[in-house]
């Protein structure tokens, strides 16, 4: 992806990719505070729940809701990519990557991974099981998808996405209100659903943009909104220059 | 506390306390889905500041911010009581308590507690550890408390509050605004601050209330305000009659 580099699809060799895995797991069981997830989801459902009220009495509509959940992610996702770089500084410093293929003390592994395909293992098999327990599947990776701008993009499924339980949206909410008009198929319009991942899809848009990387998020499938799996989708839009680094505070 | 029971400070025996640590501890351990504190702390100081916007451009003021954490607390607290029910009931099943002495099958422990003394190590010890992973020490306990309107009441204080890693309250939040008005010892008007455990505080109400007590709460003291610790005062109003229970909807 970077320019001199050969595309790649390889991603982390198979035997780091344990090693980083059985770290992470390591840090979830012993180096991590942690919240029971029922108090979490009904605390974040109140987030939703308030978030929404407001957005509707202001007649600011169900899009304004999903907005201001990713400028809330976006914006946690930036604190959190110090504490992701200073808790596996020491665990990346002498992982080798595929393509540069040193250990470099680098800042984080985020920052000198080679190819998106490596920032998607990270993200999947260390950031999210360092912080929500859990590692998504990574799916529909391409170095240049079409569908995409012909840009690098994946995915990352979640069959019981996070802060999910228990949550039923109301017909206003999930795009399938008559009121809000029924498009697309099976009568819904997704853009008057309310996007239940978009914090979590702006914390990695922030966190990544932290560590170098300007993405564009977004959530086309959710559970709540009757699909089979929830869905992230990442693209690459641009590695920032190494020489204007985000600034630390 | 109950008719025709003597009043008691005792508590629940140390064999009981100490069953209930480690069945507590267990349930944290092997059977909880759990989420980062940290992405918790952050995702809560998201949800405290979009309410803090809300009421100080609307005009509504501190207290608002503080009185619709506790309704989102109560609210969480219903919800919690159903999943801590039955997450306990064969924990609690053959546990006797010292006023009942005896196993009984009911409902919950907390239902069927013979004395708030009771009831607060059952929060502490059991709900506090299965949900946030911490117990809180109780402290200043009394069975007719003169500041309290001579009700059964205690404190739960917390030396690091939940959900408070890295927060700072602006002054207009933290009761030193000088435009608030300056009362009280040490400058600050308490009327006029951000209390952060307010949710907890709800919570534990919301809780209470479903398993059949009905409890005043307030937070009288934080850290975020430059106390020492964060102090949740749980103050008992009454037993609701088990022949009116709460609905379970």
């Amino acid at each position: 992806m970077s320019a001199g580099s050969p595309p790649s699809q390889e991603g982390l060799p198979p035997n780091v990719v344990r090693q980083l895995t059985a770290s992470a797991d390591e840090l979830w069981n012993h180096s991590t505070e942690k919240i029971n997830a029922e108090v979490v989801a009904l605390t974040y459902g109140s987030l939703v729940a308030n978030l929404a009220r407001e957005a509707l009495s202001s007649g600011a509509g169900v899009a304004a809701i999903n907005t201001r959940l990713d400028e809330m992610g976006y914006n946690i996702g930036l604190r959190l990519a110090d504490d992701f770089a200073s808790r596996t500084h020491s665990l990346f410093a002498n992982t080798p990557t595929r393509r540069t293929g040193d250990g470099a003390n680098s800042v984080s592994l985020l920052r000198r991974c080679a190819d998106f395909r490596e920032t998607a293992e990270i993200i999947s098999k260390v950031a999210f099981k360092m912080y929500l327990g859990e590692s998504p599947a990574i799916t529909d990776f391409a170095l240049s998808s079409p569908a995409d701008g012909n840009r690098p993009a994946f995915s990352l499924e979640f069959v019981e996405p996070p802060f999910s339980s228990h949550v039923m949206l109301p017909p206003v909410l999930n795009g399938r209100s008559t009121s809000a008009g029924e498009t697309g198929a099976g009568g819904k319009s997704r853009e008057d659903a309310l996007s239940y991942l978009s914090m979590i899809a702006g914390v990695i848009r922030g966190a990544l943009f932290a560590l170098g990387l300007e993405v564009i998020t977004s959530t086309p499938r959710c559970t709540l909104w009757g699909d089979s799996i929830s869905e992230i989708r990442v693209v690459l839009v641009r590695k920032i220059p190494a020489s204007a680094p985000p600034s630390d505070d």
